[in-house]
């Protein structure tokens, strides 16, 4: 005999669909979602497909957009000369938290990753590429991920873009702020030496 | 400017509600979901509101329970004589996954915490003294948790019980099997030496 009647059981296992949600973490969601009244599970609910049916891409940027554009696209403040190249839209949100910068970005869903399957066309970087062509931008500021895909996709970008007379630049790698040098590994270290800076 | 659209910030809202569901963990659940196709999502919310439409608890032991009495109250091969009781339904899953209890098992559906204004009325105690009148029952086994409220709670039981002619049994406390004397507490280990056993 099964542990959970049928929609329980129905429910935990789309639970464990969700990243980082394993069989404890999708009981305990259950049962809070069971214990739970009707209109807290019914917002839950409408939240997840309302997002679905409401959000789509950015048709400038392909950052997550309730309109046509997104929001940092549609702001008139900001900077039209730079823009921040990432591979996803949550990595806006963690630029955006700096308060550091006041371009536009492009997300390029991805990098690239032959092992993958992924290259070049499967990303946004023909409409990158398009954005630059008017002549507005005069930096790309290359903020992918420093793990290999991530940077055979700044190199990649670097070679295509600066022919095109823009300035390419790369966010620095280092120690992060707050870290321990005794943890740091030796890739990360070895760059935070050959990046230091004159104080 | 906020960091995220609206329908966006709204399944964040909803999805931090969520026990041990982080700011961290929501943006990564609901950047998962802005992934997943239309489907997903679908069979995810239809999830989450079928377990709601369709689940309240049995009218006999009060596990949750898709019929009028739950998959175990309805199965006729366990044994009438001996009712297991726990605080909550998650507590069945744990003793059904052991696989060595057949009896019946009676849900209180929390346990006595004055301080939190629980007292036994507030519980399916009063239930569990009239499924032991027709005097089918020959023992309960009190599987409350053993913190503070489960104590009591199984002390209180006994005293309520007992006087009916009816075995009460408490589940034994001491090392969890492949714990470390070492890092036992105090109490466990007390308990452990308490209720040592002949070899």
């Amino acid at each position: 005999m099964p542990f959970y009647a049928a929609p329980i059981a129905r429910l935990l296992e789309e639970l464990e669909r969700l990243p980082g949600i394993g069989p404890k973490s999708a009981q305990r969601l259950a049962f809070h979602i069971l214990r739970a009244d009707m209109d807290a599970a019914t917002r839950l609910a409408e939240a997840v497909l309302e997002v679905k049916r409401s959000i789509h891409f950015c048709s400038i940027c392909f950052n997550f957009a309730e309109n046509e554009s997104c929001d940092i696209c549609a702001d008139p403040e900001r900077d039209d000369a730079v823009v921040c190249v990432v591979e996803e839209p949550r990595d806006i949100v963690a630029i955006e938290r700096t308060g550091e910068f006041r371009g536009r970005y492009h997300v390029l869903q991805g990098a690239i990753s032959p092992i993958d399957g992924i290259g070049p066309e499967q990303l946004r970087i023909r409409e990158l590429v398009d954005r630059l062509a008017p002549g507005t931008v005069t930096e790309i500021i290359i903020a992918t991920d420093p793990d290999v895909e991530g940077e055979t996709t700044a190199l990649y970008l670097a070679r295509l873009v600066k022919p095109l007379g823009i300035r390419v630049t790369r966010i620095a790698s280092g120690l992060p702020v707050g870290g321990d040098l005794e943890y740091a590994d030796e890739v990360t270290l070895g760059r935070a030496l050959e990046a230091r800076r004159e104080m």
